[in-house]
């Protein structure tokens, strides 16, 4: 089997163009495929805001509650200033489209990084938070998160190189599965503390708030900020909803961000109230899932789910990564391969290159989501900063219904967003923030770079403004033939030679005076047409010698190329190439910058040897 | 700085070919060049001998004394045997040569395969126990011993690539180093015994065996041989030996005997009387100089020599390995570029695939000479055997004048070496020897079938037999042209096309049809001279249906060849390349098996982008 045929058979035969179709969805379907990744924080989003409060002192951890609720109060900004992106655009108005149409490139390209970063995270963040939840469960593997992190990317990676049709009925499951499963851990452990027989009974109820530094308290908010990840994927997949489709995604998004609140902080109120505190080697999920259930079915059950819904909402960056690469490939902002729509029609290169960097983030933060979130805010809340500016300049700019109004949330949202930005810039900048602060300017630079070499070489290989020729004419060159011998490939060689100029000449490297006379005697009986010219080289180097002749002749002659003919031979297995000199590829590494020279091999197949 | 300038500036300018001097040298100078990897033996070989008699019990180590004696004896046989080679190969007498002259091929590439395993081994044994022995005296050095041996390795690589004359006179120092601070170690050891003042005063003699069973001791014997490796060398650098040489060189030989001898008997029995025990950590060397000197200038002095020679007895195997390797390449048993003497006029394949596999055995085996040591004696026993053999066959055939004394010796080494080499096999084959065992045969397969494959193409490829044509006449082909729009780039190989063939069509790959009716609109304005083909590609291929096509022309037009002429753009900055497709890349490799077909690049060279 060789490597196409493997390709074949984890890939799959090639799709042709007629089977891209679009699927029209239900809310019900929609909801399920379109919120997975917003759903998914409330597995880390909670531990989040324990983790500073805990470090303080124990009785701190009562702050959550409010955190919490004010991370609510921002999902209900955010809500409202997305109903507003939905009206304004059908199409789908991820942050790189708002803010490259209404503040400018610049601001698009920020936008766009800033996404890519995200969606990298999203990934890397999901299948670490996934493999802890399961190795909460299954201590041994623990040890092992890193290689569970990896065999996870590279299973989503084949599945999305296959790019099975999104089957919207397939993805429901694990989201409804996920939204039982929180509702009967909530409802369960609402009802225990209700009868007052929490299984604990310890440390239930902490009527008094102790005084904290107000730092922590933003401290602890920037790091539940991670909560909102995803909010904006209904407003980017319009497209997706049945008519009205701009009606029903705003529709969904409303039941979307009230699941996502009321989970968020139903899990921090009882957090709370049966006092978990984060610790090593067990998520907060999976300790409050114990102390509600115990060791039994639903215990394994909530573990189960959560690992799922993580894996779906890092399976949705697969779809999101590759499509705004290849938007930024269309616009040369990133290099072209990324727009190229692979045989079974996804963005080929745009999944390896997601799976690559998530699994090296993976890798370098040793799988720990508590390292990865930190760096996971900043991009979030400036794609959601710019997509509100953007939005605020379309109202002001298109005045459309009711734009006052919009303007009014979409102000709100965009002063919200960018407030929660800088507070998550600066607070957890230390933590791995800075890394992004420092990596979305270098990458608008990169792609400013990219898209300045793609406008230079379009002029420059450009036709437009030059005059036709009337009639093309061929070029003038000279054929030169490097040989180290006679046999039958070089005949060969010299005949194609004759066949595609008049002035050919073959050309021997001298390290053996006594080799060069057998040659000579030789070459009068086989090929004396062909004007023989023998270079010295004291330095036994082949190469040297003949690269000096090549351009002396390109020199003399003035022609408009030197073609160079160069004899190889082909072996019947390709290891057996390795016992060839590879003189081939020497003259043609040699001469890879020099302009003028075309560089031809004429193969001789060698049969069995 | 360029990879040239670099390469440049770590090895020097290239040396041409009136370089190669060959210098004659005095007995005294000969002996330090040529006996360094003997001599090195010592370092080690005692401690061999006393680790499987310690393992049994602190009295057994006694034995150890009557085993060094029989190695003595073995060694004095060694001697004689080849105080004959010298004679009868006065152009040097390796293994490889003696056995494929007298006793064939087959037995010539066992011993060259033996050689080579031999000289990796000289090399990875030898630098690991000189960093043992810097290891001893200087305790850090012992987390690092891996790291220390690579870095001996590197450095040993690069001054054998830059191929620095072997001055004599500058590896006369460490050999006469050794031979003077060996004479004060075992000179004060034997003293200190006289006077009966020893500092440790303990264990000092043992006057009776106690009984070890005979495998125990055939154990260490065979532990023990490994002191006679390199005894072979003298014979193989005769021509480097002033006039008489072949009488010089057997004067030298026996020098180098009569000063290993004395040197590995010495250090067993001071050792014994000294009640030195292998210990981890230090080896047997560093414990005696301890003993004898306590922590003085001399203790250290010792280290430093035993390093020092060890570090040379490395170096030879540098010269060895690719004389040999070029040796065997000659013959068309290795690959060709073996043989090819590079610009510093050494084989510098040679020197680099020495390293390389030795700095494997170093990693493989974390630089423990105690687990590299039982692969050594095999292969060396093996060469020693098949090099005793062939001279008994050559006495038989050419009856020279004293013909059967010289063969009553030869006869004596052959037998005796062939005793050890099954002993050594059998004991040692468990501790490694078993994969020396089983790669020698391996390594005899891999040069047949290298050297089968020479000759099956130098026969396909021969014009032996075949009548001269007369006159050369030229092919007939049509070329192709693949194209992916219009634009400079394209008419320039548009005109080479029409510079080298009659028959040219450019071809493009439809994957837009609205984009096909653009580039025929400006076709007609620009290229109408040449036929344009469009391609459908379902499956967005833009390679599939171009090998379609290239392979149908050709079966059609029933040409000799099909040239396919790729327009390409060479970018300013070689990583610019990568925001291209590399069509020209597929497209080769795609035709790379396939006969008939020659592939050319016509490059246009941006100049800035």
């Amino acid at each position: 089997m060789n490597v196409f045929q493997l390709k074949r058979l984890l890939l799959g035969q090639p799709l042709s163009n007629q089977m891209i179709v679009h699927e029209k969805i239900t809310k019900k379907k929609a909801l399920a495929v379109l919120s997975s990744d917003a759903l998914s924080s409330v597995a880390y989003a909670t531990e989040e805001i324990l983790i500073p409060l805990a470090a303080f002192s124990v009785a701190a951890v009562a702050w959550s509650i409010p955190i919490a609720m004010a991370i609510g109060a921002l999902l209900l900004i955010l809500t409202n200033s997305y109903r507003q992106t939905i009206d304004a655009y059908p199409g789908g108005g991820g942050a790189y489209i708002v803010a490259k149409e209404n503040l400018g490139v610049r601001a698009g390209l920020v936008a766009g990084g800033a996404l890519l970063i995200d969606y990298v995270l999203t990934v890397a963040v999901s299948v670490a938070a996934g493999v802890e939840n399961i190795a909460s469960a299954i201590p041994y593997l623990r040890e092992h998160k890193e290689a569970a992190g990896l065999l996870v990317i590279c299973l989503l990676t084949l599945f999305n190189l296959r790019g099975v049709r999104e089957s919207a009925t397939i993805f429901a499951i694990p989201t409804y599965f996920f939204i039982f499963s929180f509702l009967v851990l909530i409802g369960s452990g609402a009802y225990q503390l209700a009868v007052g027989g929490s299984p604990q009974g310890v440390n239930l109820i902490h009527e008094t708030y102790t005084t904290i530094p107000l730092l922590l308290a933003v401290r602890s908010f920037a790091s539940g900020c991670s909560a909102l990840t995803g909010v904006e994927a209904i407003s980017n997949g319009i497209p997706m909803f049945r008519e009205p489709s701009q009606k029903n995604a705003k529709t969904t998004l409303v039941y979307m961000a009230l699941i996502l609140g009321a989970f968020f902080l139903g899990i921090t109120i009882l957090a709370h109230m049966y006092g978990i505190v984060p610790r090593e080697g067990e998520t907060a999920i999976s300790s409050l899932a114990r102390s509600v259930f115990g060791d039994s079915f639903f215990y394994y059950m909530i573990q189960v789910s959560t690992a799922l819904i993580l894996v779906l909402a890092a399976n949705t960056a697969y779809a999101g990564f590759p499509r705004l690469a290849s938007l930024l490939a269309k616009d040369r902002f990133l290099p072209r391969q990324m727009a190229v729509l692979g045989d079974r029609l996804v963005f080929s290169n745009g999944i390896l290159g997601l799976s690559l960097v998530a699994a090296f983030l993976i890798v370098m933060f040793e799988g720990d989501t508590h390292h990865l979130i930190p760096l996971y805010a900043v991009g979030v809340f400036l794609s959601f900063t710019l997509s509100q500016a953007g939005m605020v300049r379309y109202h002001l700019r298109e005045r459309e219904p009711k734009w006052f109004q919009s303007l009014i949330f979409n102000g709100l949202g965009a002063i919200t967003t960018f407030i929660v930005l800088i507070v998550v810039a600066v607070f957890r900048f230390s933590h791995g923030a800075w890394m992004v602060v420092l990596l979305i300017p270098a990458m608008v630079l990169f792609f400013t770079r990219i898209h300045k070499h793609y406008l230079t070489v379009a002029k420059e290989l450009s036709l437009v403004g030059q005059n036709p020729p009337g009639k093309l004419t061929p070029l003038k060159h000279t054929v030169i033939i490097p040989i180290s011998g006679i046999h039958r490939g070089v005949l060969d060689a010299l005949r194609y030679g004759m066949s595609i100029s008049n002035d050919v000449r073959a050309c021997y490297v001298e390290l053996d005076p006594e080799a060069t006379e057998r040659l000579k005697g030789e070459w009068t009986k086989w090929a004396n047409e062909i004007p023989l010219v023998v270079l010295k080289s004291p330095y036994r180097s082949v190469i040297t010698p003949l690269i000096h002749y090549i351009n002396d002749i390109s020199t003399i002659t003035k022609d408009d190329l030197i073609t160079v003919v160069i004899p190889e031979f082909v072996t019947a297995r390709w290891w057996h190439q390795f016992l060839h000199n590879q003189t081939a590829l020497f003259i043609r590494t040699a001469l890879l910058f020099n302009r003028g020279k075309v560089i031809t091999s004429v193969r001789y197949h060698l049969r069995e040897s």
